[in-house]
């Protein structure tokens, strides 16, 4: 009810505050008997982590992670799994002189008139730290849907008005291997090249700006899905709408696809050699009715700028009182290299969820 | 688990098919007292209703409703609120060149592999027409809403490449007004002339047409939403995504958002001399942190075309060999017209739930 | 939240009070493909259907009830099934009297309080009618359950002061047919005289008594039931307690086992021929750590006598001002006989909701 | 759906193993505002931590809490609050017999069923060790309830056939701390001595015995529980079945009032000089309609002896093969003692979630 949670049999829980003791998550309904890959899971946590480019935050935080319960002898045993990552380089006085002041388009003023108290310490709960968590957990559910041959792949496509061209995935290790070559996680050099000139340049005027995350499910079951309110791209969307900073998501054909005609639009289907059922097109982005045809899944994620930003800016406090707010602190100029983990992650949360709940009627 | 069920509070369970003997749902979380005004729900069934106009599908259904239980003298007493509303005008032959072919762009093919099993007539479940009985309901919610002087004001933004220009709302009575002086529920009269003749050269063709929709939320008071996973916007995204042809949400400054900067991003606090907090601009879309800020809601749903069309198709039967779909049966050219009954309800149940979720922490 | 749905998978939403239009069931989550046998739910409709003999209410209602979706072609087909049970001799008149004042110990008092409004007839929502519903969606949920041969056996073994011995299952058909042969529902026919008796003698007398039920779940596989706090023993307690005019729950040594030592209480595994693993005795009452362990399971569900009596009682009235409430109508002296369909009905959801939920972990 | 939360609005999630790194607990929807005194948390939780006494287990565990979020400055925040119990004494050398043994009457062999891997160090998650966490969070419902005036108050009322008088409440801190005074929680001091006796002795033998605890909540508002299936009474029956041991649970005239009449049973309405309705007798044990209606509310709970006997026991293995298992180790002669927290924490937390239900409806 409080909305700390997601998932319906994959079930996530996190808590914690941007510099309280530790954040964290625990999973419940993890299938038992999955082998736990540690490297694997710190790797994720590594993609997202402040402080890993010129073009992040300069917050420094290991994001190391311990594990509770849940695991024994590098297996998972059905039972809850907890993961806490302590907070490290916490400088809250930093945020001394936001205690009774509401920074613009931050979570302040909503969450001082909703809860009557809030820990004003880099945005306490309100924090994107907090999707630390999500990565952790979105790590062992990428560990279960590897092993069916499901991928999760995202990259940056947009910054600002630049914008990737279409990408056609030839394997997700390459896809990987492109992104992770570029500090902005666009699997296109070229464009790579030009987004990071941007992002620093905008980082040296203090300023921040918005950008764009598509991602690609590969090799996704057929049956995937709820009819009616749980369709998987609406769960899909609600999942990137969670993320800090999304103002926008689309799957398939998405926004361009209000503007097509139906004969145009339709996917003919077609059966391959093997007997598959495919579509010759795909702008049903891999769900028709809700729920996965067995294409490739694929949507898009709209990021706005950050609101953390180095100028003065007028606002109110906590009276209703006009007020400054000094432009100081460590922040990111561009959301989007480091959200690609998150997107994955949220992504994968989706997908596990849904082939479990799948199983329960195959009798 | 299922999926027919929407809201954590004031919840809904949907059931019934297109060609069933009714569809109906049960309200279960309802607050006692509230005045059941049978004349407006019977107004809103009848936006949505089929055979409205001459640029909606000619299926004769009066959606009558019936309210089984959870009024009792003209209130709610608290208890669950069924409501049924029978089918009329099934032509359930219609379909039967459907039974074991899979129209493209429908749910034939994904519910046949899920289920095993597949009432294929009209669509069974998965036919638009599950959304009577989210509009029934939705319209008890806005009879809550309207004590509390929220009101849900959607209209038709674009259809195809044409869109109407950004709309100044003076009070609800005058966009409903407006709004509904004309069969395509675009406000604005001028656009909305372009958009029916649109949509009905495309009827004669026997093809269809996407469109989109635009939503204001006014009035709605300072700390709906949970934060993390349940964000007032991302709940609205869930619910918008989950209405059948919706491809794409977007809320405030949208993907458009996606190419700004933070320093012409952020909306400015002030106090009015009421003392209430106001932003100066609203690119945040009334909701910061996840949680609603006091000013207007506002987001917009893009629908893709209808993928009945009146053309044969290319497709593949239930042993996946190679078949042809006639064109022929009645259909909608354009969703969005009748969509917008669908759009509020829709809202409409997320704000009911969050105020009530609200609620729980008053102490 | 309402409190009005029962279930994780196998979900059903109840709605519907004494002496409105109907009640019913919707049922979200029933597994697709299982044929649909109307008179079977017909037939435990009956047992449970007032009028059905001497000791029982003279209310005639013949509980007939109408599938309104989600069985297409005699077989469900995944989606939600509702059904609904007119209600038809109504006779809300004789509930006037009850208008303005609250009945000892029924629901009166605290609904009115609750909600501020309540449906006085017959109880409103607060009448053992509303298990009805349950018994619809019981049938169903046995249907399924019978197909993998499981078996779950209630009967009535105590009336007052008179209990049954302890009975041994030969078989399901066995065993019903006993418990059908009479009219109190208890397998031991020496024992049923003598109840039937007791129970005549105190409907004369215009009084009531409480009874107990006794119930064994037979061929329960391994497995069911989620550790710390969805045991399997815990859900079924909570069923059993939902029920109207339940006052005690209890498994396996139950209360009795509190008295006893661990030497003497522990099961001893053993290996029957075909490798099973079964335990000398059954004092864990077939379940082990929350989770079902083969073997039998078994509770006991304790009813307090029903509130309607025959005689003039003291009361207060809504102001709080001294009251009498007239001993009239039509009642039930016992409420057992008719509560063994109830009591089967709940536990056949908890035994098909956490079958299916032991589903989702097998990969 | 795995079964590791508890409530509907003031959730709780616990987590961890016997001898993992921690167990622990999340707790999500507790109201904001709350002050949290760390004393009485440990308090409770050194209630139920082993050690405490010589007729409880020798295992040493300070079970000293640490909370890593959702407090601030010594108030809750509204956000999710995370406790964790380091594991000090585990010695889980002592398991290693049991790793390939099933322990009669404990959950070892349904774990390795249903999960095919366990953690069999002092039966992992099975253990009742997951209980302390349950306390923690109960400890912070009950500073909560404390606020409101409402009490709750458990003593151990049977151990084997020594059964306490009926206890009357004066205050409660007289009841705390007359139960206090001694070593098994049993209010009556004389009873108490006897208790004590029959424990050590049974100790002494290596054996051990059931018992029985009471609860009585003092001061709950009339409203609280939800109709149907939410009962509070169907709540209070799963949360305290859902305890380690517990195989029944009754309230009010419980398992007594199934030999009762009507006539005998009714609780009769009057109205006290300050206007409150009460009632004359409490058959009903402060519950009507599932809905308490503000007098006591009590229920029993009864204990099974504890499995973990120190004599030797035939078994099966892994294999399903012949086995023996040694009596060694530590163990608890009678649960009672210690479980007398639990009980409390339960109740605490069932309330406290039927409080904040009960917000909702409040316009």
């Amino acid at each position: 009810m409080a909305g700390n949670s997601f998932g319906q049999i994959f079930k996530i829980t996190t808590f914690g505050e941007s510099h309280g003791a530790a954040i964290g998550v625990i999973i419940d309904g993890c299938p038992s008997n999955i082998s736990i890959d540690l490297d694997f899971i710190q790797n994720e946590l590594d993609k997202r982590k402040p402080g890993q480019s010129k073009i992040t935050t300069q917050r420094k935080e290991s994001d190391t992670f311990q594990i509770l319960s849940g695991v024994f002898e590098g297996k998972t045993t059905g039972t809850p799994i907890a993961i806490i990552i302590p907070n490290e380089d916490q400088k809250s006085k930093d945020y001394d002189h936001n205690k009774d002041i509401f920074r613009p388009s931050h979570a302040d003023f909503t969450y001082q008139t909703k809860y009557g108290i809030r820990d004003h310490r880099g945005g306490g709960r309100s924090s994107a730290r907090e999707t630390a968590a999500r990565v952790a957990a979105g790590a062992i559910a990428k560990l279960f849907l590897k092993q069916k041959g499901i991928e999760i792949l995202a990259h940056v496509s947009s910054v600002g008005f630049i914008d990737a061209p279409a990408i056609e995935i030839k394997s997700a290790t390459d896809f990987i291997e492109k992104r992770e070559s570029n500090i902005v996680r666009c699997v296109d050099a070229q464009t790579a090249e030009e987004m990071i000139a941007l992002i620093d340049g905008i980082r040296k005027e203090g300023d921040t700006i918005g950008g764009k995350i598509s991602c690609t499910i590969t090799n996704c079951p057929v049956g995937l899905g709820e009819p009616v309110f749980d369709k998987l791209h609406a769960d899909l969307g609600k999942a990137m709408l969670s993320i800090n900073a999304v103002h926008g998501f689309d799957y398939g054909s998405g926004f361009d696809g209000s503007t097509m005609r139906g004969s145009a639009h339709n996917d003919i289907f077609t059966t391959d050699k093997s007997g598959k059922v495919n579509t010759k097109t795909n702008f049903s982005g891999g769900v028709q009715g809700g729920i996965s045809n067995g294409m490739d899944i694929d949507f898009r994620v709209a990021f706005k700028p950050v609101a953390t930003i180095m100028s003065n800016q007028e606002t109110v406090n906590k009276e209703g009182e006009a007020a400054e707010i000094k432009g100081k602190g460590r922040h990111d100029p561009c959301v989007v290299p480091r959200a690609v983990a998150i997107v994955e992650a949220m992504a994968a949360l989706v997908i596990i969820d849904h082939y479990l709940r799948n199983q329960i009627y195959k009798q």
